[in-house]
């Protein structure tokens, strides 16, 4: 499977509306017009009125007039980051986007108590990966939000995970959890809690997934490697969610995988009532573009 | 730079002698007929001596009769540490390589106080990577002996790793301690280690190399994303050194290159008397090929 079929589905399921605090950015609005254009969705764009229409108007005039596009005025970046997270807890909006605004002011909005997305569960990101000469997707989790979860905190990344992934059609995911060996030492916490985490998906506390670690990366992604190792499990070798130990793991891993596997990415933060779509600028347009399908197909 | 030119430049120093512990196993005596067949060293292979006599000929009559291949009878793994780790402190050899026997069989005899190779220094795993698009050799650094450094072994990993370095010509060399963030944060250790290790070097506490960190790894190995994001460093964007947090980064790094990036590597441990190359049976003949290289450059 590859990114380019999130695109295909996300546009084939229909009346998705993405809600865009602070839209008022070229990069912003050149990932909202591309999504336009490939109609995965309409878009409710909160900013700067004269300033979004100025840039939707680069990108083509007809986006002026495009009704799948809406443009809903406000004065400052923390009133734009409330009103487009309250038009999803409205459901006049499914997917929340962050335009130009702190990531930090965007998550506030999402967990306020009156109009906010909270659910209870943890907030996590998941990262979908298409990486040259592999032949399925890889989601990896928690490459940005939790930074040392705990057992229960990988619990829920572990649930939030596995909901993406059977939004984009891996019914069963295999899940495994990463450590540096795949024996269990008391000396390394990840490979306790991946030994826990495992025996849970056994009892059902968590489910819809097999659940398999610790398993080195190697292991989890190499069949040939596992087999070499004599490692028995229904995880190795063809895990489709790997998740990693701490932030310093996975946000190492994601960018090992984009600088240095030349691996393309889609990424949401899931846990909310609806995905959440965190792009940077340092992301390219491909990229938003794929985070944008990935949040519409889980929405 | 390339892992080739270890191989010539290993050719080209002379006089090096590796001993190796327990040296009747098939990929050991591959990787050492290689080497001979290359001239990089000479060989004391302890063991079995029958056994060795018979995976010597399998690789070539010639090789049984070779001078620079000798064989030093043994009865026991343990045995075989321990005479191949003598050999070492006695100064027959100058680079110690595991054969056939548990890395902490081998450890053990090298941690031995009447005998052993201790120099009082941390033992620490550098592995130089050759990533394919990429330009230089990067070293990585501790992918598989501490755990979790704190960071006064982090100054001594960082303190082996140069010491490699220098020895293959990076003579000044530039260190990136990893974090998942460029900032320092404090519920995030590996920044506040990675600041004071910066401090340590600019007090010359860390000598003979520039450190800066904490870098994440995009803005260590990518001037574009460093500038992206407006970071000033002497080392974004052109480390020749990753210093990583902890083991499960640099287990999943290392990984993460071997088996997504296709990358190659050599590996050694340092910090004892003599570097020592822990080859194991998932390695291929030409990674054994470039530990040795680069073990006999470094010795």
């Amino acid at each position: 499977m590859k990114l380019q079929s999130l695109i295909n589905q996300a546009a084939e399921d229909k009346n998705h509306t993405v809600a865009v605090a602070e839209a008022e950015d070229s990069e912003v609005i050149e990932a909202v017009t591309q999504a336009v254009a490939k109609n995965l969705a309409n878009f409710m764009l909160f900013g700067d009125r004269d300033k979004i229409l100025g840039l939707l108007e680069e990108k083509g005039t007809h986006f002026i007039h495009d009704e799948r596009i809406q443009i809903f005025p406000t004065n400052s970046k923390l009133m734009a980051a409330e009103h487009a997270v309250n038009a999803v807890n409205l459901k006049k909006a499914n997917v929340l986007m962050k335009g130009n605004i702190p990531t930090a002011t965007l998550l506030k909005a999402v967990l306020n108590k009156e109009f906010g997305l909270r659910t209870g569960n943890v907030l996590s990101h998941v990262a979908a990966f298409e990486v040259p000469h592999y032949s399925r997707l890889i989601l990896i989790t928690d490459a940005a939000m939790n930074i040392t979860p705990d057992l229960m905190q990988k619990a829920q990344i572990i649930h939030n995970s596995v909901e993406i992934a059977r939004s984009i059609g891996i019914n069963t995911p295999k899940v495994a959890p990463i450590a540096a060996i795949e024996e269990v030492n008391p000396t390394m916490q990840a490979t306790l809690d991946a030994a826990s985490l495992t025996l849970m998906n056994q009892r059902g506390q968590i489910q819809n997934c097999i659940v398999d670690g610790p398993l080195a990366l190697d292991n989890a992604i190499s069949k040939l490697a596992a087999k070499h190792k004599g490692i028995q499990s229904n995880v190795a070798g063809e895990a489709d969610i790997l998740l990693v130990p701490t932030l310093e793991v996975g946000n190492t891993l994601y960018k090992s995988l984009i600088y240095f596997a030349g691996a393309k990415v889609g990424a949401v933060i899931a846990g909310a009532k609806a995905p959440i779509v965190l792009t940077s600028r340092a992301d390219t347009a491909e990229s938003k573009l794929y985070s944008l399908a990935l949040a519409i197909c889980s929405a």
